[in-house]
């Protein structure tokens, strides 16, 4: 039992890994092998775009250049970085609505006009994303998070996806796709990258990928990177040598050989089974409990969010109340909303707690509805 | 004998630390003590300010408490965020000229206005200081390098401090004292800190103290920190929590543990040796070379710089074109002023390459300098 849980509250509010799912033997292993061979190097400034062993890992993972790989601390600044550097071009942003709250509050900080894009269960609302397009908007990116979405757990279908790309080519539309658990996949069929099917078609220059090594390894190493058009890259490690001089390269040293070790597919394996038996305790909960009272979740292949949609009467702010008293918390779905809604949405993250607490808080979560279904007469 | 010499070319311009002054193997051990007490913590995400026992270890360094206390990756970025913050001042920014370029470049980047105040061997030009204050501006702040200057190399004495104290209590004043190379003293009695003068005075709020482990133990952690009034502190955290959500806590528990072990005080011994030899045998070779050909050098207590002042009538960035032809570089002095100037100066970083390096670069450099005097007819 965790901390948290034994202070009495459970959180399905942050989406962070828990302890046990990091790979600390190997890492240390790894740290040895760095301090062995990277010493005089990974130890000292280098290059703002990141240390050259793991920008060439990355690159050869992705088909890519090591030119076109930039690492940073997380991927969250690499974004801030983006937005500062496209920018410079005219024109709207599409975002998903919901998406990524770190994302959402990262636009809203801009003076960058918003065009939103429904994005549920069934997939992105592509009539409104062509009728944008058709009236005449130039967007300066679409930012997209295809895979294991945050906040809904869901996947775009290879099928939309052949159609965002279709979009993009046709009208010349950058998209950024953020990918940050796409590796976290325990169930079901991986669709292919945005990147991989623009690649295929020639259009790589309208590809960033973004994704990090946070929920794969640890945080704590802050190792985030994107695969970028050429150009593009210059720009973003110019600004990344603007804003801390040179990037702490030793956590990436610590990251390639932990990669160059191997140890990377055993524990991919272990931490995608540790998801999927929290999953499986949330989902088989929230459907013991809540079956027939109106309320829908999603059931993510992986990554760490299931996306839980009251019956539209109840409000997941005053839900989230009765859920503080009786020991749980998640994050309402407002913060995800760049247009506002979300009110009766939450989000819960299955991926800190394990099986006994999650069963646990997803008991009371399930009470706590259930009283305020009462209360507004829905159940 | 280094790359960058077997190459050809001797570098003064960089400063950055030799690879042999890395305490690689301390590090290593280090490394697998955080592995062992401190996987579960700081792996993960945590805090903006930074990984709690570092902070106290500071905090204890320092006398202040732990919630003044704000790490960074690097201290570079932190100067960023204490630039953004403290703007909500009013009032323009004091300045010394010289100063660090990467902190010239970056005022430059804002709207505020610079007040110069001259810095050089004698010290502080407190006349100019006394004018600005008398005549009714307010600054904002003011940004200082008190020992080991960068550029010049230059140490504020005890009584230029006690009257940069005294100013800033009149006038209500914020002292940013930078302070990277205060633990690389190889001569001399060290004087008191600006914050320490100020905290005995009861004046500890009119103190921003910045320092980093990136010339004491190793950039490549991206170690910096800041010691500052709570308040401010929380204000920076607040925008590091904006700008990486967290910061990169794992290469601070590395660093925490490093220090813990009691690694530091032997490495320090090691390393401020070897930048004494440095210094002497650059000193040593430009005044077997240009005594009496009207230049003069600081010789610095520690650190890494040297300052060259050549006849006013002799231009760094010529005398650098020529360097470079015969295989030794500098950074020219314009970019260390705000207010322009610094057009016969040079700075010159001894820290990078070994005795017989900096001996054959100095050599080099005279030769270069000496041309060119003969060109002017100086010499």
């Amino acid at each position: 039992m965790s901390v948290l849980a034994e202070a009495g509250m459970i959180s399905f509010a942050r989406g962070i890994p828990a302890p046990e799912m990091f790979p600390a033997d190997e890492l240390a292993e790894a740290a040895q092998r760095a301090f062995a061979r990277h010493r005089a190097t990974a130890l000292n400034y280098g290059p703002p775009a990141g240390f050259a062993p793991l920008r060439e890992w990355i690159a050869a993972e992705h088909g890519a250049a090591p030119g076109q790989i930039v690492i940073t601390p997380g991927s969250y600044i690499l974004l801030t970085f983006l937005v500062r550097v496209l920018l410079d071009a005219p024109g709207p942003v599409v975002v998903e609505v919901p998406s990524y709250d770190g994302a959402v509050s990262l636009r809203g900080s801009t003076a960058r006009r918003i065009l939103p894009v429904r994005r549920d269960e069934t997939g992105l609302d592509f009539a409104r994303l062509e009728h944008y397009l058709a009236t005449g908007e130039r967007p300066a990116f679409c930012y997209l998070l295809p895979t294991f979405h945050n906040p809904t757990g869901t996947t775009l279908a290879t099928a939309d996806r052949e159609r965002l790309v279709d979009l993009a080519i046709g009208h010349d539309l950058l998209l950024v796709e953020d990918d940050p658990y796409g590796r976290l996949r325990f169930a079901g069929a991986e669709p292919p990258s945005l990147r991989s099917l623009l690649v295929a078609r020639g259009a790589g220059e309208l590809s960033v990928f973004m994704s990090s090594f946070s929920k794969v390894v640890a945080p704590g190493l802050r190792v985030g990177y994107g695969v970028l058009p050429e150009r593009l890259a210059q720009r973003v490690a110019a600004v990344a040598l603007d804003t801390y001089v040179s990037p702490p390269l030793w956590p990436q040293a610590e990251i390639y050989e932990f990669l160059a070790g191997g140890f990377l597919p055993a524990h991919l394996s272990r931490i995608r089974e540790l998801l999927r038996l929290r999953r499986d305790a949330l989902v088989t909960r929230l459907a013991a409990g809540l079956d027939g009272a109106g309320a829908r979740w999603s059931n993510p292949d992986g990554g760490y969010f299931v996306w839980l949609e009251l019956p539209a009467q109840l409000s997941a702010a005053d839900l989230l109340a009765d859920c503080e008293r009786a020991g749980v918390t998640f994050v309402p779905g407002p913060g995800f909303f760049a247009d506002g809604g979300g009110a009766s949405s939450a989000r819960l993250c299955f991926s800190f707690h394990d099986v006994e607490d999650i069963a646990a808080g997803a008991d009371r979560l399930v009470a706590a509805a259930r009283g305020r279904l009462v209360g507004v007469g829905a159940a």
